[in-house]
């Protein structure tokens, strides 16, 4: 089972809870025992697996991206300006694989799934969400 | 199939082989030919691919990540005083996904799979192993 | 349906860009809806998905990576002195699972796929390509 979900961003760094999307279509999928690949498409973006307790953690890794990784000294940047955000979409990757224990994904308590903006705000960002049987 | 094992940590930061207790699993499956994914449950966690000819390259990966990831200095550490570990577990990510070959792990000489604790030590840390055919 | 694809490095650090070998092996396993997981074998090496309009994100990456990680400076240096090439390759990671979208990858415009050397130049580097069908 796939489908696309699409989000919209309203800054230029920041991360997105999307949790409960994707345990919606694990649920819908009807799969016990698994797979689900969550895959960010484009080369500015990235999925992390991170806390969600408060804002405080997305706000560090926003801070510790822009601290490692500064805008404005790439060679990339002569072409449009958004050599920071390829670097930090290469770093932390285009995707998260998570297992289906009985149903549902089998994060622990704090583990939440986030789309990570390094170059918005966006319209539209498409996720793909391709969930497999390992019976 | 799919199997949780648990480990054990006793450090704060440290990494652990389980590439031996992945291999146990793989061979049990019986499957020969596909992909195993090992997950680590806790968001202040990861599991990493890297040598393990000595001790050494254990050390620089703490070391490593401690220089770039300093503790102490992050917006979360108001609610538990671990931002750092959360940051760790982010950037290192929860996963990796490894091909099996003729029934076994498709792992190059020096390649051997490690929990990454950040936040211990702890009695308990769950890794979830599932193998998918692809036949 | 699994592959093992080689190729040839010319640079101690260096990205190749692997898309249309693993878009071929893709397109012949006659696979419609699935993932793929591309995952490099060699504790020096890694896959990243990354822009490749030019040859500036790839440069930028290489010296990202030279800035975060030095040479010169690890426990591990003292074996065989390419700790920076392990710290390199365990930070980026050995793979990465793409989803198969009516046939054919889904990669976004900008998002190729890339071998990371970091500890070349070498005659033969292995790339294990799984493909697996999520039905």
């Amino acid at each position: 089972m796939q489908q696309v979900i699409q989000i919209t961003t309203d800054r230029q760094n920041g991360l997105y809870d999307i949790t409960k999307k994707i345990e919606a279509i694990v649920s819908k999928s009807n799969i016990k025992t698994g797979i689900v690949n969550v895959y960010a498409q484009g080369a500015t973006a990235g999925i992390m697996i991170q806390e969600n307790w408060d804002q405080s953690v997305q706000n560090d890794v926003i801070t510790l991206l822009r601290k490692l990784i500064p805008s404005g000294i790439w060679e990339h940047d002569a072409q449009d300006n958004n050599g920071d955000a390829h670097l930090k979409a290469g770093i932390v990757g285009p995707s998260e694989t998570i297992p289906i224990i009985h149903g549902k994904m089998g994060l622990s308590t704090w583990q939440n799934i986030f789309f990570c903006e390094f170059d918005g705000p966006r319209d539209k960002r498409d996720i793909v969400v391709t969930i497999l049987d390992s019976k």
